[in-house]
Formats: C-alpha cells, sequence, structure tokens
C-alpha cells in the first residue's frame, strides 16, 4: 500500500476555529478511516491561542514537521501579524514547495500570497476583507466571486465554513466523488459542490 | 450593562472537532463583539484528544468551572464511554439546571439523556447512530427528522454540522435575528433556518 498522505494545519496566535476545525474535521473522518493522517504545526509545539480565545495544540514545530503533502493556512486576525513574520513565510514557501496540495481558508491566503507563491495565479479569499488580502499580492489574479478556486497545487476558498466546501473539492479530486459524499453525509453537511457559488460577495458589494 | 452570558463547551476524549468549534466559532464571534464570553470546561482542564486526534485544551476542570449560561456538549466516538461517566452526569445534571439553555450536538444528546433531563421531552441527534442515541433514553420522545429541536431550556442537535445551524437559532431567540444573520454572514454560511429540514433521516431510512 502507498503512503498514506498527510494533512497539516498551520496554527498560529489568533487563528480562526472554524478556518481550522471545518477541514480537520473532513480529512479527520478520512484518518479515521485509515486513507491519510492529519496533523497540526506552529512556529513552536504547543497550546496556541485562537481568534476566539479557546485554545489548540501544535503537535509539531516548523523544525520537527514531519513530511506534509497536504497543507492549510487558515485565517483569523492573526494574520494581519503573520503577513509580516518572516520565519513563517520561509517555513512555508519551502514547504508548499515539496507539497501536493497547499490549501488556504479565508484571510489565510494573505500569507501564502505574501510567499510569491500564487503570483500569476487565480486565487480568492474572505469576501469581508478582501481588499486587504488583494493588497498583500499585487501580482496575484484575484477572483471576487468564488467559493474557492483551485490552479494548480493551489486551493484558496472564501471565508470561514467556506474551507469545508473546498476540503470536499479537494478530497473528491485526490481521493474520489464517492468518498467526498460519504464524509459529507457522514458531517450531515449539505456540500456547496459549485466553486462559483458566493452570495457573500454580492453582500460585500464585491460584483 | 448585565453581566455577560457565559457559553461553555464540555470536552471529553473522542469529542467530535466539527460539533465543538462550529458553534465556539459562532458564540465566539459574538463574543469578539463583546456580547458574551466562551469557554472550555473537562473533567480535568488540560488537553483532551479529539475523536480525530487533535488536541484543544480545556481552560477550566469540573470543580473550578466558573458558573455557565450556556452550556454545549458535543458527540464523537468517545460519548460511547461518556454515558457511563457518573461524575460527568452528576455535574451536567446540576450544571444543567442552573444554566439558561443546554445544547448538545450529534450523539452528545445521549450523555445529556442519561441525565434524565429530557425525560418527557422532545429531542434528536445523529442520523446515523438514532437507534443508540434513543436506547440511552426510553423516556424521550424522540424525534426522527430534524436538524434540531428545541423543547424548554434544552436544544438538540443532529449530526457534527447541524451544530452550527442549532447554535444559531439559540442565538436568534436569545440575542435577535440580526445578531444571527450577522454572524452567519461573517461565518460566510448559509444558515439552514428551518429546524425540519433534514434530508440525513431519509439517507439513514429514518422516515
Amino acid at each position: 500500500m502507498a503512503d498514506l498522505r498527510t494533512f497539516g494545519v498551520v496554527l498560529f496566535k489568533g487563528f480562526e476555529l472554524l478556518d481550522v476545525f471545518g477541514p480537520l474535521e473532513a480529512w479527520g473522518m478520512l484518518a479515521n478511516m485509515g486513507q491519510c493522517k492529519v496533523t497540526t504545526v506552529a512556529e513552536r509545539s504547543g497550546a496556541v491561542t485562537s481568534a476566539q480565545g479557546p485554545k489548540a495544540i501544535a503537535d509539531y514545530g516548523f523544525t520537527d514537521c514531519p513530511h506534509l503533502d497536504l497543507i492549510l493556512i487558515p485565517g483569523g486576525i492573526g494574520t494581519r501579524e503573520e503577513i509580516s513574520n518572516q520565519p513563517f513565510l520561509d517555513w512555508l514557501k519551502t514547504r508548499a514547495e515539496k507539497a501536493e496540495v497547499v490549501t488556504t481558508v479565508c484571510t489565510g491566503t494573505a500569507i501564502l500570497a505574501r510567499t510569491g507563491l500564487l503570483d500569476g495565479r487565480r486565487a480568492t479569499t474572505n469576501k469581508r476583507a478582501f481588499k486587504w488580502v488583494a493588497e498583500q499580492g499585487a501580482k496575484v489574479n484575484w477572483v471576487r466571486e468564488a467559493r474557492w478556486v483551485e490552479d494548480g497545487k493551489f486551493a484558496t476558498s472564501s471565508g470561514v465554513s467556506a474551507g469545508i466546501d473546498m476540503a470536499l473539492a479537494v478530497m473528491a479530486r485526490l481521493y474520489s466523488n464517492e468518498t467526498a459524499e460519504q464524509i459529507a453525509i457522514a458531517m450531515e453537511y449539505e456540500w456547496h459542490r459549485d466553486a462559483g457559488w458566493d452570495p457573500f460577495a454580492k453582500i460585500h458589494g464585491l460584483v
């Protein structure tokens, strides 16, 4: 049997809870079915405080983190500081180049944009913070109306709950539609399969 | 100004990630708007391992936990053991009697049912594990087709992602429809406002 893929989420102070734990629920269910592994990583291992207050634990620090096949960068108020955290950007750039798929949720796209890896690619982000995120990547082809966008190895999603739809779409591509459907049903989640579905772009005046 | 309500989530080994962090995202956003407080509690404070592997931190243990106005009991594979954890059932019964609203997600309803507090009341749960949960409360009026059910101070929801819809419904009742709508938009979440919406009951042959 081929080695299982490892899905790793990066935590930082002020990460948005659902950006992390929506996709982790989906990938974690797949892990419980024996089809992948999941882990958490931060600049330093241990407790990390979310934007909402509750704390999660990073299993690894940047230096001892195993290879990650799938990477997720969440959003949250903490991104305002992390876009200037050069050790994070350097680590992410190195790991992203070795990864099979790199995903971002919400304002997490701003961090990935700052590595330059999205230059010339299509990407999206949270619709309320769209202007600020777009300013972090002048060479990115920003998509104003999309639930999520896939371009090459990168998948970027709209705000917060959109990360769940993106996770299921990536899972359908890497595994199968049936697998993603099975996970969505287990989550009792009404999956948005259309990447173009985005009523929030209108609400925030982007279209 | 009246004291802010405190929303507390109970963690235990094998809790389901999204059962906890979906509602915590919604209530945590409201906390960031200065309208409530959020916290986490477990039998003992500190790191608690989820059903999917990642760990969260319980801010308090049962003995030092402050008064909780709103309580959430998540589901997850750990409920299979917790339904027989008498100290947890005793603590929950005492705290539930003092709380304004007690909510459960997924198989978390089984734990609340075992306290006897749901006897004679309407309640629902995860549709895949419906039979097992119903066996934990012979005197409960189990609702086979519902996204969530409110009866008195108790609100019980269907599986995993259903907890988000229930959280927004409870928030709309205790605060306002406008508040819940604002939170749903900030989460870029398509909120199911109809408590009777439940395609998963059919999928699992319950109706």
